[in-house]
């Protein structure tokens, strides 16, 4: 029963604006690397797409708040905790944290997703599932001491 | 003074993702995009690059509910609302709609922005500033019912 | 029966990266904006997902020269041109301009598509088609002068 | 003296379209994260921004044919090679490859970038410079043998 993952990658050229910081739509996409490495360590299939319908996570809501700037080269964590499970949904939270060589990791920024478990039927229309036996016997809530850490340990 | 804007836009194949869907992020870049053209019908600068240092509005939060899916080929029409004008900061609404040929538009999403008048220091901190005195003359807060509008008019 | 269109957009603030130009990536992107308005103006729809297997045009070659400079807040015109129709697939031309105010449009960038008209099979794997009659019927290739034209006219 | 490098990285779900495939442009993002990665393997800054002037690479052209389709979960490396150093330029080659557990590696595409040693003045303008020597001292062009190569060794 896992809870939480903590994903690394460095900052893309390509994810940089004018104003030589990470534009801030992709803190939402380091958010969802997170969320695959996440399904990844548990060995469940994050989408499946065969056999139809084709079966994932839309998200119903995504928040952000930003509190240091990124930018290109930097190496970020991406500390993700699963604040509840529900019948057909789970709600995460993100905390990304821009590494030093010589100091403590910054808090850059903190977020939410909140993930509906979704079949998209054959006429296009979205259908929330109750989530998987497998899913809830792999996925569970954090203690409320880990969704407050406010550090990298 | 003036205190929303509808800009209008089509979804690009680019935008979307594997679930057919536009992919969630670009929700925040569309509202990026009403912005823009907020400034722009005002003829205010969003970005002022010279004389040095660059100026902008870095957001410290951001916030989308999805209501809706957005497929490639729709167009929609983002309605932004000025929420707040405080010292240094302002705070947008902004509700994005799917146009349709026979019918009412449908909400697509529902999102906030909290943007910070910022300098750009020459070392790369980033210092915010107060408003100037030709923001303050161009946008205000908008009326409670044009917030809780919840149709295109 | 149509061998050219011109689309007209602005460059996005997520569109530039930390040089303060627009990132390179994107200029294919706006090939690709160009290639849908093109269809759009025929009627002829550039994806189709239903009846399944989905239909469209992958790409099998792109290619860019970058001759200027584009930066937030440009007017930029995408000029597509019909280079070659072939019994699958379709070659483009390119050119991207920057409009000036008070002066000629500069032209940005040159750039190819070439592009296979394919099935999706259930499999997932990708089979390509013979062009339709409607695509036959709508889309012709374009006479050398058209090709060689370096100016927006 | 280097010539070539290996990028690993996985595709990511935001790169995808809704044809279910890794969008096309992401290729040349691919490309730019093995640039990345190259020089940071030659402690060699890849940009530059203090002291003023910002100093970088920006590409005077791209292309790529693109062979196999990539998909949400691959696990790819990017082969970077250099085929020429020039006095202000580099050109490279790259090689894109999906990663398959029970199988050799498939090449899904092939790229090439020029960029120009360049700096950004004061007024905006780009204006390339010669190679440094500290650039010439650490990257060489490949041999013919390693350009050809079409697999990972």
């Amino acid at each position: 029963m896992a809870y939480e993952f903590i994903s690394t990658r460095k900052v893309e050229f390509s994810e940089t604006d004018m104003a030589g910081l990470v534009h801030f739509s992709n803190y939402f996409r380091y958010m969802e690397t997170a969320e695959r490495d996440f399904f990844e360590s548990l060995n469940l299939p994050l989408i499946t797409t065969s056999p139809d319908p084709l079966q994932g996570w839309p998200r119903v809501r995504a928040e952000c708040k930003f509190m240091a700037p990124l930018r290109f080269g930097d190496t970020i964590k991406i500390h993700l905790v699963v604040k509840a499970v529900k019948l057909r949904s789970i709600d995460y939270q993100f905390r990304i944290y821009r590494m030093q060589a010589d100091g403590p990791a910054i808090q850059a920024g903190k977020g939410h997703l909140t993930t509906i478990f979704t079949q998209l039927a054959a006429d296009g229309s979205l259908v929330s599932q109750e989530l998987s036996a497998s899913i809830r016997a792999a996925i569970t809530e954090a203690p409320a001491s880990v969704l407050a850490q406010k550090s990298l340990s």
